[in-house]
């Protein structure tokens, strides 16, 4: 596969985490029906690249304009809806999946913002914001003051993810795989933060 | 009249009754002041459609950038603040508004994107957005989970209104009128909804 | 210094005055740890300029794409995040920092959007929604009914200084300070409208 490939692929694997912790959302917050779970999981899933497009100037945005995103999105989503009973314990994952979500989104996103001709402080932004917009949108969506601003490590994680990506392109690594580094390296100190409830420095008062 | 004139009067029609509608939600819920109900008549009436022209890249946006649209959601719902008291009734129709300016909007959107260039699928899911996105942000504004997540049957009138008017559409029907069948048939989808509280299928808990 | 300088001088300080008023908000609200209060300080200081770029087409928007105005709404919510202790009471000064950047990007949003060519009442409605922006921006993040719509003299104070600023602009007046008594007159009426809790007419019920 070329290099590009690899980034439709990343991009559409996000999209599918986003899109199953989305539905979950819905299913757990708020007991939506069918449409208000899709809806709720297709807008997390390709909510954060529509806002980098849309803050680059790339229109119709990638999220709408090519089919695949918007079919794995709604798939996805429907798939939650139709399986989540057997699968309960899905549930319980809302978190990773997001975590998950948040690793792909801050590579692809620095990515598209980096060939779109950012510079690299705007590429690493808007990379973040790509990973961390699907997300804000599902909160304000459900009436909740997004994770984005409450959650201790959330968007470190974002921004280490999106400048692990722009150091490896910056290096002009020839390897496509190279990437996922920095998307683990956004997981895992996403879950880190979960697991230990670990956070950043808070107003003492 | 031309076609284009009629989809200008669809249009503002569209932008008259979600402005009332809008209003009317600023006195019902929050008691706001006279520029409290005009922002948010405004901002329910043009909102879906700048959502639309920011995704497609049209700038400014028509609702912005076409004075008719912004003097009649001003001054539709600067009437409501005036003589919503002899018309205290209307409130209870602020449902109905609602459906009409989903109808209407469903129309006007998906031809705006069709006529930007927007592929079938994407003008389908514009459409809708420009029929959903104004109650969308009214709800936001006034911190309440928004209809298209919570409410039966409010996304799907909104699509098949879309779906009609790409159908009429493609079959290159020369009579403009014929795209109220589309709208009407989103009306009456919603209204039966909301009269018999049909719901698209639930989560089983 | 030439105009465009003092241009850049009045936009800065605004963004100074708005993260300090988000991060404020955010500390005194939600008591959020350090990346909650400088992301929300840093939306609230850029998110109506950003706003007002995207509905002009302008891209990437200046609040982005210029990092002198990213570095100064992030240092500046950082700095409120170390100092609020000492400054405890400059939070009672939340006010008076949101009435400041209302005053001084009434002032730039307008320019901004003659000078991006919008007709003059186009720029008047974007020159208020530069300064209205950033702050809907923070109440929505912070699940409150934005002050936009529930405040007693926001929107028009911030139309006055954008009719203001358009007016000595449309009079040729050859000094970029003149400006200021636009802004000055958008914070004036804010803060008597504070003061005296004076109100536009609201709805008898």
């Amino acid at each position: 596969m070329s290099p590009a490939d690899w980034l439709v692929l990343l991009g559409l694997a996000g999209t599918a985490v986003f899109a199953i912790n989305g539905a979950l959302t819905a299913i757990q917050a708020a007991r939506l029906d069918i449409v208000g779970v899709i809806t709720l999981g297709t807008i997390t899933a390709i909510g954060g690249g529509v806002l980098r497009d849309i803050l680059l100037g790339v229109h119709p945005p990638e999220g709408l304009a090519d089919w695949r995103f918007l079919v794995v999105a709604l798939a996805a989503s429907a798939l939650v809806f139709v399986v989540h009973k057997p699968l309960a314990r899905l549930v319980r994952w809302v978190t990773v999946f997001d975590a998950a979500g948040l690793g792909l989104f801050s590579i692809t996103g620095t990515l598209a913002a980096l060939h779109a001709g950012a510079s690299p402080l705007l590429a690493i932004i808007l990379g973040a914001t790509t990973a961390v917009g699907g997300g804000t949108f599902r909160d304000l969506l459900t009436s909740r003051v997004p994770l984005i601003l409450t959650s201790d490590l959330y968007a470190i994680p974002a921004l280490l993810g999106a400048f692990g990506t722009w150091a490896i392109w910056a290096l002009n690594w020839q390897q496509p795989l190279a990437y996922l580094l920095a998307g683990a390296a956004c997981f895992g100190l996403r879950m880190v933060g979960v697991k230990f409830k670990l956070h950043a420095p808070r107003v003492q008062t």
